[in-house]
């Protein structure tokens, strides 16, 4: 692929020409949200760019929607399916290659670029989507044993379900935020000594705040109730992708999960990152999952083997002093369940899925230690420090502590990226 | 309180003039959907109430509101907070009542009584908010004793949290339907022989479906995000109430549950009443629930000791032939937690609950074997015939089967009822 005329535009970056990923932003002069695209470290404003004269014929499967770029989500654009994004995320290669059979349209057109490409650091970025309902996932295999073992010790890590289907629950969505939203530790029952009888709990600030590094997928195309996805197009529902952080209060987890699973451990905060790479952006970098030697069902059969991707991600934690350490380096290859086997599964009984759901995959570690995707991983259930720089160590989480998530996929000089999720705890 | 003079409105009828909840109606001449009450066999279009002239003189709590009612939904009337509700409710009385203070505004006005009084029959309902998240919660003592038995043995019946904190986990918000919409069949993962080794699911419809006989409360007021709602100022922040039906598949549900919740056993479908029986209605059925013994924690310790509802509820199972049965009959005050507490513990860490945002009280099950709320216990887990007038019998729903929830107070010659929640199985 070509490279961009757009400065500050390396092929290997984030926000290379190869990615195009879509994001709500308010600017200066635009303060209402309304729709952007990334290119290196520029914004490229869509209400802007959709108020030129030729915009239509630049981008005819948009006709009849050419409002979708000035309303304060994505949801919209979403709902138009994924022969859409294709096209317009394409046409905006074309604006914005090196050769562009457009010049005039924007390159040559100094109005139009002064007003539609704006550095990044100028926009503030707003939540993406209208997230009507948020599912978690459990399909990162390597986590899900580990914390399997803590939790239940390591007859009863995975439940005999765990192969057999993609684990999942409802999460809250009112409480999902954009990268760069402060964090507040929450309070919560806490059982400090777990092995006095009668169990007597008390309330405070959690002490094992931790994090999970997932990736998260957002629903384009609804289905009717009643009527389940199949595994076979489920792609289609697919909008794009975002890195996750369910931020996790252990110790309240811990109390609370029994018998119907988590809940205010984990519906303080979820932190995603702003811009949403398209599904289409990601193709190039398809793998092979975890193997998963069950004989599964036929709804969850996949027909393609590289139903994952290779995003390599990696966890920063920087202490209130600044110093920055990258405790964790992974890839999103290690799950055991496909996002299209998730969608499959969960709309199987029928559940409706709307524009703007989001999935997440679960925390994504991988088998070796220095791949895991929570701090009640690395310190072995708060057992062992994790050491970082500056001379400090952790086992959770401690005020002023800022937790960044990145993503990045390469493939010769091609790169996609996420750029960066993070969150500061207050 | 006196009668009204609106015809067949009995006082000891559901809609008496001591009730006046809000509702969501679609009509011949006005098919947008916007709010009205019911009173009697009667609607009152409140779009069609405040085109009269003097109308914001008599609701002065809604100037600058005026296009509230136009709204499809009623969260921006609900977000008004409940000082605006109770004002409403009181000036929609006064003009109802036979001793209206304002006879020439609607009793006299046939114009306005023409277009704004009209038939139930020839109105459709629809759901009356537009519901962010919806948790369910598990605060009906008996269900949760006895479902336990069944799916953990006594000895484990009743988790240790349990009398500490009102357990609860998130629903699915977009299955949600209003009385009256057909219920599909879930198709899931079902483990046919669950003492066979290895475990073998197999996938199919399901063979145990079943109803919940639940509560509904609605959030009116939110909370910002990071601050709890304290017990005391809870009920700042309810709207009103629904009877909700949360339908489940037991066979699906018990397999895929551990170790996160329920999911696909749950999300196919969940069922609400039309009517939005406002918080004041309620107040003069308040009642003491489940004697907790526990030595709670500070912020669930009510200051009232009647914190919840004596509501009379009813469970009729109509079969495809068209017998029906009550098969249940209990009161709503068969609740260990109060709603007052499911607040103030879901937004302890600081989890932001929106106006809209459904909480289900979990199962309502009395104490007798005639006041189960779930087919599950009723059927002593499959194992006992339910009987039905017909010559029939169940132990879980069949196609063609009709559900419908009924709920009522009674005090000396008020009530004040739900009307009911209905759904058919295809």
């Amino acid at each position: 692929m070509a490279g961009s005329w757009v400065p500050d535009t390396a092929q290997g970056s984030d926000f290379s020409l190869a990615n195009i990923p879509f994001g709500i932003v308010s600017t200066a002069t635009a303060q209402a949200p309304h729709a952007a695209v990334a290119i290196g470290a520029s914004i490229l404003d869509l209400e802007a760019l959709a108020s030129h004269p030729r915009f239509s014929e630049l981008f005819p499967s948009l006709a009849g929607h050419e409002t979708v770029f000035s309303q304060p989500t994505l949801n919209g654009f979403a709902a138009l399916g994924r022969a859409v994004h294709r096209e317009v995320r394409n046409g905006i290669q074309d604006l914005l290659s090196d050769d562009t059979p457009h010049p005039e349209f924007l390159r040559d057109n100094e109005e139009l670029r002064k007003k539609a490409l704006l550095p990044q650091k100028n926009v503030k970025m707003h939540l993406p989507m209208q997230i009507g309902d948020y599912t978690d996932f459990y399909a990162g295999y390597h986590h899900a044993y580990a914390v399997g073992v803590m939790f239940r010790g390591p007859q009863n890590a995975l439940q005999p379900n765990y192969s057999h289907l993609p684990v999942g629950y409802h999460g809250r969505s009112s409480s999902i935020v954009v990268s760069g939203t402060p964090i507040n530790r929450p309070v919560g029952q806490i059982l400090l000594d777990p092995t006095a009888e009668p169990k007597q709990p008390s309330t405070g600030p959690s002490r094992r705040l931790d994090i999970e590094l997932e990736l998260g997928c957002f629903i384009s195309r609804p289905n009717e109730m009643g009527k389940a996805i199949k595994i076979d197009e489920a792609e289609d529902h697919i909008f794009g992708y975002v890195l996750l952080n369910d931020w996790s209060a252990r110790d309240i987890q811990t109390w609370e999960y029994v018998p119907l699973g988590p809940f205010n451990g984990k519906n303080f905060a979820t932190t995603i990152s702003p811009w949403v790479v398209l599904a289409d952006a990601l193709e190039p970098f398809r793998t092979v999952g975890i193997e998963n030697k069950t004989q599964l069902q036929d709804y969850l059969k996949d027909s393609r083997a590289d139903s994952v991707f290779d995003i390599r991600l990696e966890v920063d934690l920087t202490t209130p002093e600044g110093d920055t350490t990258t405790i964790s380096s992974t890839s999103s290859k290690n799950l055991m369940w496909s996002f299209p086997q998730m969608i499959a599964h969960h709309s199987l009984g029928g559940c409706p899925m709307r524009t703007g759901d989001l999935l997440g995959s679960g925390t994504i570690s991988g088998p070796e230690p220095s791949e895991r995707g929570s701090l009640l991983e690395m310190s072995e259930g708060g057992k062992k420090e994790i050491f970082l720089y500056g001379m400090d160590a952790r086992k959770f989480l401690k005020d002023g502590d800022t937790v960044t998530l990145r993503g990045i996929c390469r493939k010769g000089d091609m790169a996609v990226g996420f750029g960066s999720c993070t969150g500061r705890i207050l």
